[in-house]
């Protein structure tokens, strides 16, 4: 039994920087781990291991070069899971190592165990022949979430998965039907659908992604829908049935029903909450398991905080470890600087897409007057060298004083790309910057300036006379 | 015979923007073009040529996946020169189209033919088979440089080539002797190395591009050497000799001669001013034909403009078009509010080199105390995503205000990376910036981040304790 200044539990991208800034703070910090790796479901099933088959996929693909050399051209005809897994077991080994260090090196003590109250202040950390009870002052929940499994999907991790399921698979689907247009549904739908394999994307919704631009939304699913993806918008699925052969049957509400090899059920993730003894110190989690918080990220209790996924949207890795920055700089009194009125978000779709700042039906529910500009990867050097004929950047700013207020990207280089114009926006920079500035070249930086020019251009004359 | 306000002799980067600069202010515009294709050494032989076969080398190598899938990991065993000049073509193609479209829409009148001074104000232009005369208020001279033929070199664009002869070659060299470790040089050198031939670097300084960061440079060495580049510094060559079955033998000052298939002259560049009659109006190129100018890319006669690689270091296709503007800015009475000293370098060797601001050995010149902070790729999960293991950026900032004053970065997508660091200077930002601010995960631009904390965590303590 310790006491501690604070107690993590949960050793994903939330966790680990709650609890590095802490100790950087010169706290004395517990992170409690209930598997026998860190690094959470960011780690080791989700975000690195989609990321990785991503990249590997385009490359031995040569989904990258397609627009050069053709589609045909190709590294690989047959893909197997080994030659992705390959890839995604190489970078979560080298992650974990990372993780590793890093709460070595600032002196976080890593607690093995499954964590629950006992009361506000006490922890109880079961492991499999011990137990072990702790006491902090402040304690942060990041346990994250797990897939969701209804219990209507007749899950079987073969015929019909959950979204950690694609790389334990013993072979590459032969179809696939994924049903849920989130982030992650989408990313598998497009990845998968880079590989060859033919995929029905499923959504409820009438378009994929609804806090994304939507033309930058329509070019994605355009884009999809040339790579093969067939898609079901405003649509549900009534049953699923698995025929004596293995393949999946899926019954809709208003289409034909289909059939395919595998099934992906990625709709919803719960809150893994289950074990944590809430109750004892009076919270509840919502339905999905997930806990509510005020804009420090305390619940209900103001000494507990919960950060990541286990609060919802938007539940992506960089998000998640500023909120348990904050919270650990909130828990000891520490000012945080960060303006969350400029969080970027990535989908690692293919193509990928990246924004920053507000979108287009943002600024007119505001009432804001803005301008548009355009460029499109195609019309730069850049975009024409690696034969991405499809990418294009989206600047909002404000029609009076030009300030930049949203950018908007899909493309390769994406999720990179929009970090120059989160800085520009940072400073409240205005477009003129992009006109004035020098951009290597050939780069796809230069998109901020075609787009500048174009967003310039297309406002009533007189325009101002700068290249 | 016409008259016009501005009449550019020359079609690449710097030409195109001095005109489409001048169009856009309304200015009646003329551009002359002595060679069939618009663009210049930039998009015909140069720049893009030269970035097409790195990103053909890049893929068909492989290597860009070495780092995780090894070695022996490449998609064509054999790589030929139809393999990368089709994709120089598609793009070489692309860009003209894109450049003659940009001038046809802003009314800049192209003209062919090469052009000649006949007094300050007037230009023959020479045809085929018929010639013009033109005047003008203001000239701009951009017309760029060709390869230097000293006369004891002898050339036969077989075994020994120029800068421009890669890509016409019937084969692949076997082995290739490199004599000059400038830009070019240095790009060609680990570009060739990539592809597997084996390839001798000869430079008479003590290391390669001495305007670049001595740190990013020794990284550069050491990855080229282990690509196999034998590197000679302070070497010189004394005589360079055919051998009966073509094979070239070279005699150095110093190191035992060495034997290679084809070698490429890689040494300086000759202005293109020799037809221009510049003597007819006063103007006296240096002895490599180049122009000198003052702040506003004005040569003796201030209506006569000189801009891009005409005037010299540093030559590259972004700062020439910059100058290009400039020049009709400043002709035409209209501010240009491009801040000259943050104009970004970038180098497409492999790896990619891209600094911006000011260098350590200027900061120490200029007396500023200053603080380095430091982040390797293979620190962030992005560059073990990718496989980059040697990639590195390096920020300098001011030891008091932490202000930013340079970045410097080596590894895939420097040239890209930099804009960042750049945006942030261009508001005098300091590197609070980086550690504030939520970058996308896993992206190579949480570098920033990596490297600001090391930089602070460098710092004498008491050190700021923000993450």
């Amino acid at each position: 039994m310790a006491h501690y200044d604070l107690l993590v539990i949960g050793t994903g991208p939330a966790g680990q920087k709650a609890a590095v800034q802490a100790a950087k703070l010169g706290k004395r910090v517990g992170v409690i781990e209930r598997k026998e790796v860190v690094g959470g479901v960011c780690i080791n099933t989700g975000t690195i291991p989609s990321k990785s088959l991503r990249e590997a996929v385009l490359y031995l693909s040569g989904f990258r070069q397609r627009g050069i050399y053709g589609a045909e051209y190709r590294l690989k005809k047959t893909i197997t899971i080994e030659d992705l897994a390959y890839r995604a077991n190489h970078v979560i080994k080298n992650e974990i190592q990372i993780v590793q260090n890093q709460m070595a090196r600032n002196r976080v003590e890593l607690l093995s165990g499954s964590a629950s109250f006992l009361d506000p202040h006490r922890l109880r950390i079961e492991q499999r022949s011990s137990t072990a009870e702790h006491t902090a002052d402040f304690i942060v929940i990041a346990v994250g979430t797990e897939p969701a499994r209804p219990p209507d999907i007749p899950f079987d991790d073969s015929s019909v998965i959950d979204t950690d399921g694609l790389l334990t698979l013993k072979r590459i689907p032969e179809s696939i039907v994924i049903v849920g247009g989130g982030v992650i549904g989408t990313e598998y739908a497009s990845i998968l659908a880079a590989m060859g394999v033919p995929v029905t994307l499923i959504d409820k919704r009438p378009r994929l992604l609804e806090f994304v631009d939507a033309e930058i939304i329509n070019a994605l699913q355009r884009q999809m829908k040339e790579m093969g993806v067939t898609l079901y918008h405003e649509e549900e699925v009534l049953a699923i049935k698995r025929e004596t052969d293995n393949s999946i049957h899926v019954c809709l509400r208003h289409a034909n029903p289909i059939q395919a090899s595998t099934l992906m059920y990625a709709i919803g993730r719960a809150g893994a909450t289950r074990t944590l003894n809430l109750e004892t110190v009076g919270l509840t989690p919502d339905k999905r398991g997930r806990l509510i918080v005020n804009e420090h990220f305390q619940t209900a209790m103001p000494h507990i905080y919960a950060v990541g996924d286990i609060i919802g949207f938007p539940a992506l890795a960089s998000t998640s470890m500023q909120q348990g920055r904050h919270a650990s700089c909130h828990a000891f009194g520490h000012a945080d600087r960060t303006d969350n009125s400029l969080l970027p978000y990535g989908i690692y779709a293919i193509p990928e897409i990246s924004m920053v700042g507000r979108n287009e039906e943002e600024l007119t529910q505001a009432q804001v007057p803005y301008g548009v500009g355009i460029a499109h990867y195609k019309e730069i050097a850049r975009g024409q060298l690696i034969g991405d004929e499809t990418g294009m950047l989206k600047l909002l700013f404000h029609r009076q004083t030009k300030e930049l207020l949203g950018v908007h990207v899909i493309g390769e280089g994406a999720t990179e790309l929009i970090h120059i114009g989160q800085a520009v926006m940072a400073y409240h920079g205005r477009i003129g910057y992009f006109i004035d500035t020098v951009f290597n070249y050939p780069t796809l930086a230069e998109c901020y300036k075609v787009a500048a020019l174009d967003g310039i251009n297309r406002l009533p004359r007189p325009w101002p006379q700068a290249l």
